[in-house]
């Protein structure tokens, strides 16, 4: 049994350190690499292709709405033409990182408002696809498990799809995520993390929050770098699913 | 006999509208594509890339210091780390929308300041040419005809090299340029343009402005597409070159 | 009888030549400055705010959601709290170019996508009159005539508001304008636009597009000066007015 | 017996968090805000400056040359009229924060890359007191104490000046700080940085790396507030002063 694990990565920006890349690349099979718009800079880009590289973790772009000061996470009101060239300039450039660093991009992931607009915007989710497929068509499209319209989108372009599910993030009954703004949306401890994700992987199933089990099919899970307790988390993961002889390794190109 | 003809494109950024891309392309066999970084947008380089290679023009990147409000004419104090990550990421970039258009680059030149610091500055050149050579050691690499730093940097690097002169610039019996500050420093006439460059093509020589003969080995010509009499200029240079029978064309890779 | 004429000015951005600034403060009375966020530079703001002041033409702001690439004409969704910081850094950088010319701001206008977005969204409305009244509450605040919110919230928190409607746009019969996707939406002839504003000032009236006699109530008129024939409609609304003895300036402070 | 401590603050810029501004204006009597250029955005410079009014503590700006990538530590090379211009919007922004939360600026000090460069250049010094003098003549300017031109320009134009010490830098014996490459350079026990304070304040003296003590007059004395123990260093300095009955405070306007 295989599963993906994967993590935002390179987030820094110049002075700016975010995350903590170098433990995390220890626990995750697939990194998703800022790419300059919402986070990142050359530099970092660079830096963290290596240490992906170096460390056999598999690396995708996390393309963004251009907005470094809002961290990616403002819907911006862009036409279909402007949100195409804006993922494909960031794979482009994410690429040649990784060309030079002797390795390859596996996966695209889109970041925060973009990653949700999708999901909704049917012309958004198109743009989105069609960056992708014409810069790649052999690049993994990562897209939430439960939201179907980059999924088939994705699939109508021929893109293979990964179907995404998240670590530390309560369910409704309905399959979407509960709300942030609710209380329970966010587990808390790393135990309860590390069953979720073995239930998803086992059994194709996550408990909601109100306690109904719900059907979920994921390839990969998303473990978020950024609170104070990700690398608990990672670790705890990790060794659940090893524990469990599950292989955690990224999907082959 | 064959002379390439480049000029710099691309350079409009979202509401501003610069230079006359379409027309300068009937001219010219390079084109040097602005990157994002002191002009252009994602947009503007996706749109770019399609009108040259629908019109056969050779392609090449024209990185900048990340400087948009000074237009990249403004040298920065980078260290050879962050010089080489930013030629990188632009490189990349319109190596991106290149490939989607089904087309490739062929040769890089640094834009303005950048251009001229790695002229004077060993570590800026070595940056510089270590960039394009990890990148793809195959592309070609404009340099200054009169300024040997950053030709013998590139050619120590294994890269192959085209000199470049200037269509419209006076030289000064050493065969550098005229300051811009010197009164002369720039030609005024289409046909005093096109009688230069058909010098350094048919005979290796430039005529100084004080008169002196100077030898200069040029394979390509900058063609400017900023000033009011551009194509003008650039028309007269290829209409001179014509009526000589020498061809105009891009190095092949 | 008194008008102000206002228009957009101060857009260029570094190397970017934007608009016709220099002739425009000929003709208007009120000159709406970019602030740096969807156009202009510190250069472009310290020599405008000189030529205005210079021109004796009154000066306000023009502030933007922060989108240099999207000049300002994107939304982007941002909190309240972001909003009013973004205009109150955009208020505070142009009223010191103001001071230091030995002027002052009498107005502010939002730009683009900002205008459009608080005449339909109260959050916004609020943010933004909160800007302006803590910013400096004796500041005019230049609302659209057709659109009651800007308008409502701008006089609850104690803003002098000036009604705004536009020289060369054609009018719906309820008041509101007619989409620019539509054939007949932008006045062509600058007799037309002459008439049409001399119509808004004198009977307080405007004929829409089906012919409709449409009452409408306009303290300040705005000539756009980023069309191809920006000056002719300015040089012809001014020369109307004048003929029939309406005095063109800016509401005093 | 008074003295001045000063702190650079206000350097988070949207999702990334620098520094420990809260902590730290419980020690100090100046904080130096960051106008947007290096760091800070709109709405963490609406916040701090709330927080330091509301802790007493006197407000500056700390402007920079345009350079969020690289933290304003990058020399640019800037015309005159741009960075007067650069200097002013930064000014004007940050002021604007400080009227609407009912307090003012108070003082002056550049950035980074921008206050290397004025000790040394005597055009960039101009430009840089002359933005300062115009936006207001009143305004303290922190410069160096070891580096007259600041210095002298800043009093030539009429401006008062605060001369700078560093708490937790090692000088030389001609009064000129130790460069950070050096061993040594930066000093590591709080109680040695408050020492060296208290020796600044009470004997106007400062003991050199090689043990020869140097005169140093002071008025200003900078707080880093970016370091591992940053807080530390703060507290041990402000004990000891208070301890000495040395009254910490900002000058008045």
């Amino acid at each position: 049994m295989n599963i993906d694990l994967n993590a935002d990565m390179g987030e820094s920006f110049g002075n700016y350190i975010l995350g903590q890349d170098g433990e995390l690349l220890e626990y995750v099979s697939s990194a998703n690499l800022a790419c300059g718009f919402h986070a990142g800079d050359p530099v970092v880009m660079a830096r963290t292709v290596k240490l992906a590289a170096a460390k056999g973790v598999s690396i995708g772009a996390h393309p963004s709405y251009p907005d470094l000061q809002g961290f990616g996470r403002r819907s911006m009101n862009m036409t279909p033409e402007e949100i195409e060239a804006t993922i494909l300039y960031q794979l482009g450039a994410l690429d040649g990182f990784a060309r030079v660093a002797g390795t390859r991009l596996n996966h695209v992931k889109a970041h925060g408002a973009l990653y949700n607009d999708a999901v909704l915007d049917e012309k958004i989710a198109k743009a989105y696809v069609q960056a992708v497929a014409r810069f790649n068509p052999s690049l993994w499209l990562v897209a939430s498990a439960s939201s179907p319209l980059v999924f088939d989108t994705a699939r109508q372009a021929g893109l293979k799809v990964l179907r995404e599910a998240f670590a530390d993030r309560a369910y409704n009954a309905d399959g979407t995520l509960v709300s942030r703004q609710i209380k329970g949306s966010m587990l808390a401890e790393p135990a309860q993390v590390a069953a979720q994700v073995v239930r998803m992987v086992k059994e194709h199933q996550v408990i909601a929050l109100d306690g109904t089990p719900v059907a979920l099919e994921a390839d990969t899970i998303c473990i978020h770098g950024d609170g104070p307790h990700a690398l608990d988390f990672a670790r705890a993961v990790r060794q659940a699913l090893q524990a469990e002889n599950i292989n955690i390794c990224a999907p082959s190109n």
